[in-house]
């Protein structure tokens, strides 16, 4: 079973990675990856996970330790302030202390909701995610990343807090829809163009088996995955510089999911979208090679099927300028530059961003009027 | 002007104390302490608080650059995750980034609610702390603990931030309420106990004239109060150990404003009961010689009428179980060895923080009688 270790400035951990670690260990009466001293554990969770695997993890968890559960209705319009004070009254009302570890399990809005309560009561307890979708197993569980969104925009308020360990089983993916596992896969993409030139071969090579449901090969995607985040988050935990190379298809990508009011499209599909804008970018600045441009652009369209969307290009262009990843005024851009390779550049024009978008859109326009689809009323 | 340096393991900078500091200063366009990097200001500060100094401060900021304030209503209740979601919001759409630099200005519930926000907008932005109350000058500007109130207890939910600085301006002391200022003096009685038998002395001394408006006698006081804190929490930060003998006093002290449900008492004074509990602890222990509790007694006595306030020993020692600082069970306890001595304790039993509380609220009994005050009819 591979064991990942992610090392920051702040806390070292493993990311355990296998399947059947939600199993009950013959002979061990506590789940791998679970601290010694927790005097209780409280997990979070949604209904619909709890359902599919709520009893797993607590006959994993064994009956030597008090376990609680607390809910949080699925879906990203409860990442939110509101039910972070719920979730820390609710804590309360427990009798939650300094040695109480929380058990986010879940995707990636229940790990960063848990993982931002774990951040901030008592100024700070423990805990570990277990991650159910492909997104969280693969990004949001590994980094320490947490927070909720506020009505101006997403993410906006949160903390840097590593899990004590990650608990990603693999078997955890067989309920999950496979249109979220298909845009979870966009991430491993992303990895693979932004650091990982192995990985971008194997996907190619092994994306029907992977998608087949050939868990080897899933092993295989997710384990490399996790290796580039780990390891850029190793040497920059805080995005003072590196990290930001996993923004990589975000800049635009985020742009699409506001302008579509973050209904339409899966946040991978999304992302999607956003790497054909940014290889557009790079080839038509002369940094990318056509032939890498070319198999970024298939492997990136057989991940997912891309949802098209309405959005013009102005729109999309101005939504970019507002992301949050801006610093004084200059907006950073993360461009690719060969399969395995990017680099961080300043000096992207408006000009330059609006012709990457428009040949973006143009592809959506073709994928449109080929499904015969019907552009959505509330152009965004 | 004095200016003390606070050395933790996440951040180094200074407490820059004196007179004048708000004035605009001749020659020099911007405030002591303000780092040189920020785009923009943006200022907390409750509208009374702004009557008072938030003329001064805009001054002292020059006008090189852009500055905005936001507004919290006096008063404990406003410090609340509400208040915390409320001043994102604002911030966001102020345009608030990366860069931005927040101003606490206040007392310690601008200060903590303010170093909240810029511990998660964004995942952390800095703030500076221009504390306008004594006890926040000597205590809740320095060490970076950060946080609000939860409907189930005081403090629940935080993070450690520590400011970019902070700026101690004796001369907002002048507009505070005498009886706020004598409250905040609690604090520094008990830095002296705890860790200055200098400073005791000098308080012994020269009370009468910190109390009738000294400026010197004042600044030698606030000085020393702030070298305890810093040097403190320099040894540790997130209250692994030593930082608990803060807490000297606050153990009975939290009870005793829970009872009276932050009503009736201010914090400085719950606390100075809170440390008169302790003391009789220590004597009956016999770890702390009468002559030293007997000099404790009279200065916390002379520092603060402490009004009276109905509850019982049950009641207290049952409140006093659940505060938060207990872990698993045990109770650390502060007490008092000596002048500039404590020690930290687990073995302090139910029925030795009974006869403590006991005697205590003898002496509250005592005042009631003397004063021919009713006690309150709602009995905590
Ligand atoms: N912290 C980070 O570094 C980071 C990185 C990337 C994304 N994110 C955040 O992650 C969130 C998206 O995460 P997500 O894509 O996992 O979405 P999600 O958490 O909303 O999960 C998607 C859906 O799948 C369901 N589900 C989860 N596991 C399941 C399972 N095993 N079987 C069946 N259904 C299951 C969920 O209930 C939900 O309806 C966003 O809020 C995004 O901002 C955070
Ligand atoms: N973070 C920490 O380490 C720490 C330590 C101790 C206390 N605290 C917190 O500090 C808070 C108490 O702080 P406080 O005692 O400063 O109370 P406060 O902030 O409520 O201020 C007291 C009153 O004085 C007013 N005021 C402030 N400055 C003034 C001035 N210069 N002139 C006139 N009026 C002025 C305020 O508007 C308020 O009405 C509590 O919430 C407590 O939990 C935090
Ligand atoms: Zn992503
Ligand atoms: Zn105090």
């Amino acid at each position: 079973m591979p064991e990942i270790r992610v090392e920051t400035d702040s806390a070292h951990y493993s990311v355990h990675l296998g399947s059947g670690l939600l199993q009950p260990q013959a002979g061990a009466s506590s789940l791998v990856g679970l601290p010694a001293k927790a005097s209780r554990v409280i997990v979070v969770t949604s209904p619909e996970v709890e359902r599919f695997w709520g009893e797993s993890l607590r006959r994993a968890l064994g009956n030597g330790i008090p376990v609680n559960l607390l809910h949080v209705p699925a879906g990203e319009q409860h990442k939110r302030l509101s039910t972070v004070e719920r979730l820390c009254e609710e804590l309360a009302a427990l009798g939650a202390d300094r040695d109480t570890l929380l058990i986010a399990l879940g995707g990636g809005v229940i790990g960063d909701i848990t993982g931002f309560v774990a951040a901030i009561y008592m100024r700070g307890i423990r805990f570990l995610q277990v991650p159910t979708t492909l997104l969280a197993q693969v990004d949001s569980s590994v980094g320490g990343k947490t927070g909720v969104n506020l009505a101006a925009g997403k993410n906006l308020v949160g903390s840097f807090h590593q899990p004590v360990a990650v608990i990603a089983d693999l078997d955890t993916l067989r309920t999950l829809p496979v249109r979220e596992l298909r845009a979870g896969l966009q991430e491993s993409v992303k990895s693979a163009i932004i650091r990982d030139a192995a990985l971008f071969d194997f996907m190619e090579a092994n994306l029907d088996a992977v998608l087949a449901g050939d868990s080897a090969a899933l092993e295989r995607v997710v384990e490399s995955s996790i290796r580039v985040k780990a390891a850029v988050v190793a040497a920059d935990e805080r995005e003072g510089g590196l990290r930001m190379i996993l923004n990589f298809g975000h800049t635009v990508g985020h742009a699409i999911e506001a302008a579509t009011e973050y209904k339409h499209l899966l946040h991978g599909e999304a992302i999607g979208w956003g790497m054909l804008a940014a290889i557009h970018l790079g080839e038509s600045r002369g940094v990318l090679p056509a032939a890498d441009a070319n198999r970024m652009r298939e492997l990136i369209r057989r991940t997912t099927d891309l949802p098209n969307f309405a959005a013009t290009t102005e729109r999309l262009v101005a939504l970019t300028g507002s992301d949050k990843k801006k610093r004084s005024g200059t907006l950073s851009f993360i461009l690719p530059i060969g399969i395995g390779q990017v680099e961080i550049v300043n000096d992207v024009t408006e000009a330059e961003l609006s012709a990457a978008v428009a040949a973006m859109l143009a592809e959506v326009q073709a994928i449109s009027r080929a499904s015969g689809v019907e552009e959505p009323a509330h152009a965004g």
